[in-house]
């Protein structure tokens, strides 16, 4: 009996050797322990021959380490695109706008640059070290809210204290409607002139999912060209509003003065997500209702469960207008920033997001790789029709449609 | 140049035919003509030449309808479940059981049976026309409502009318509790023993899908067994209520007497999806309260836009114990489907069920390839690991996985 101990460190191969013993376990002529861990247990396979083993590892293993380290990514990356990284942090915003209409295109090479640079880029800032420099702020809230305003004079106050600051609104309804994205940047009229601001609103590339891939994208650009605060701002509240909170490093929920009838209809899954609630408008008439506004709120969130183990989720009260506790809302921001950074809870959201991220994306582009599949597209309407008429069972139908899927990838050429 | 006239009126064959030349359109020396449609810009496409076009619509093109006949899939049946679908509608329930048990199994081989099965059943009531004797109730409520009494009082009530009972009760809480399942069955004590009634707690396969993919197959096999009501009871309050509806043909809420604090807690969806509300428990200190429930509903849906075209959800009262108003529970439904088949509303609404069940299906189970994958699960980690650590950007992670699946998919024999 052939004995091997495999000592290694390395998760990836660790996991593509027990991957690989799997498959031997039942029909064993040797046995593999691993020293490197106390629970050995886990790790003593079968397998048949170390020679075989080593074969099967080698044929399998792709050797994603070196195929993906930040120098072969840059390689990959074409002179035009290379020139535009170069010149990303300078005064011109003209280059990011092209880098950011690049990361935003549906079109496959486009796509493959895209993948490239912000791979490229977030190695760079994990160097410098620069990664958590940024502070991304999530703002949403009901129409009415005053969101424009609210960031006009938010984003003004943060350039007057020497931040750089990029404002991206993601719109879902502009799709359809077409005109809301062109009205937001016309509404922050002095924001969008101010030499430090960078007014954009992200494209919709459709789905949810290409609202979030497009964004994701666009702030770790505009990072890049040294806007230090990211302000992703989302019209209407609504299932999409959640998944705002995946992107950003703080959510801010933004809403009017409203009365105790008006706060019933609050969506309780948006306040649950929000880190802090901005209550706008607090000013002239309305202000006694402001204050009764946050009141609520703040005895709302002593009643739930706190979204963060360090932070209790604090309401403030400004007027948008007058100016007034503009400051005030920065100040909590930044208190908030600090505790997630000192216990950690910033770096770890921030992983979790892209882990989420990366999963969600993963099962998507499967997805539409399925139905932009031309020989599903063919047999699809076939199944649907046999189907619907209740002569084949739907099981079998959509078994069979991923069997032509699977088919029909074989016979494309690996890119 | 060249000049062809395809007639066809099969749907399949043109749009493959029309997909074809979508691939030639930028390299055309022909043009075709379809006549069977007046709609003739749609169909003219241009293509190199027309033995080209003859070759690759041969060798795309899967003749599905051949594969599929309702003979062919008999003989994809093996002898031992054929011998089960022989003895199906007998007064003995252990070949429906066990015909459950297959279609329950997640065993590829079982699967690959079950499919076989369910679409040859689908086809045979088609051919005999015998889809629509069968009546499809979906009866949903919150804990406290009394289902299980309910549904014990109104099966006994369908039996003593000489209809075949057959009950079957999804509970998403099952896998974790264990016991509510057995629970059930325990307390239809009289149901359960009837023999024009079968009680069947379905396999909850994990998923959402899994529980909806069993019981969908479920209800065919027992509308074969000639079970011509078939029940399906789900528990509690929540998302998987909803997806009763695309499974049955009426929807039922079962509530309990409740005061007007009580109604306000309502959830607005699932009331929204009922096509009949019935308030149990109208019986001795509580018939008043009953009352009220029913008068709190009424005008409710009055509010509400309907959710059928030709029927307005009706709200009535029973009491499960005394018995009492349990034929008028009955008359309400034998009402709602006779209404919704003469306007032809069922055959759509099961038409469009199927299709959708499909269309979900399709995407979870090409999903559920994908993680199964093992080269997949082998380069997963290291691509989270990177994505987590910021090295690598979750789209161009995901997209090295997505190709990382279809490179060994590719490298897998064809079933």
């Amino acid at each position: 009996m052939l004995r091997s101990i495999i000592k290694t460190k390395n998760i990836v191969q660790k996991s593509s050797i027990i991957n690989q013993l799997f498959k031997y376990k039942n029909n064993s002529i040797g046995t593999i322990k691993d020293n490197s861990n106390n629970n050995n247990n886990y790790f003593k396979r079968n397998f048949t021959s170390y020679d075989e083993l080593g074969r099967n590892f080698l044929k399998n293993y792709r050797n994603v380490k070196d195929e993906f380290s930040s120098s072969k990514l840059y390689e990959k990356i074409n002179d035009e695109n290379k020139e535009l990284l170069k010149k990303i942090d300078s005064k011109n915003s003209l280059y990011l706008s092209k880098l950011i209409t690049t990361v935003e295109s549906s079109r496959e090479d486009h796509q493959e640059q895209s993948r490239m640079i912000i791979s490229y880029l977030s190695s760079l800032a994990k160097e410098k070290g620069t990664q958590y420099n940024s502070f991304r702020i999530g703002i949403s809230g009901p129409p009415g809210a005053g969101k424009s305003t609210f960031i006009e004079a938010f984003g003004k106050y943060l350039t007057s204290l020497g931040h750089r600051v990029a404002v991206l609104a993601i719109d879902p309804s502009s799709v359809r409607s077409g005109g809301s994205i062109l009205g937001d940047k016309t509404r922050m009229t002095e924001l969008a002139v101010d030499e430090n601001a960078y007014v954009r609103p992200s494209a919709t590339r459709g789905s949810l999912g290409g609202i979030t891939k497009g964004t994701s994208d666009t702030i770790i650009l505009c990072e890049s060209a040294g806007y230090d605060i990211v302000i992703v701002e989302t019209v209407g509240v609504g299932q999409s509003e959640v998944s705002i909170d995946d992107m950003v490093d703080c959510f801010v929920l933004l809403v009017p003065p409203a009365n105790g009838d008006e706060l019933q209809g609050l969506k309780k899954g948006i306040v649950e997500s929000a880190d802090i609630v901005v209550v706008n408008k607090a000013d002239g008439e309305l202000l006694p209702k402001a204050r009764f506004t946050v009141s609520e709120y703040t005895s709302a969130f002593k009643l739930q469960r706190p979204k963060n183990q360090h932070w209790i989720s604090k309401v403030v009260s400004c007027s948008s207008i007058s100016k007034e506790h503009i400051d005030k809302v920065w100040n909590t921001m930044c208190e908030f920033k600090k505790v997630m950074m000192n216990c950690g809870d910033l770096k770890t959201k921030r992983s979790l997001q892209k882990e989420t991220f990366m999963k969600k994306l993963l099962e998507e582009e499967l997805l539409t790789l399925l139905h932009h599949n031309e020989d599903v597209q063919k047999v699809l309407p076939y199944f649907e029709q046999q189907v619907k008429d209740g002569i084949l069972s739907p099981t079998l139908a959509s078994n069979e449609i991923i069997k032509t899927f699977l088919i029909s990838e074989k016979n494309k050429p690996i890119k």
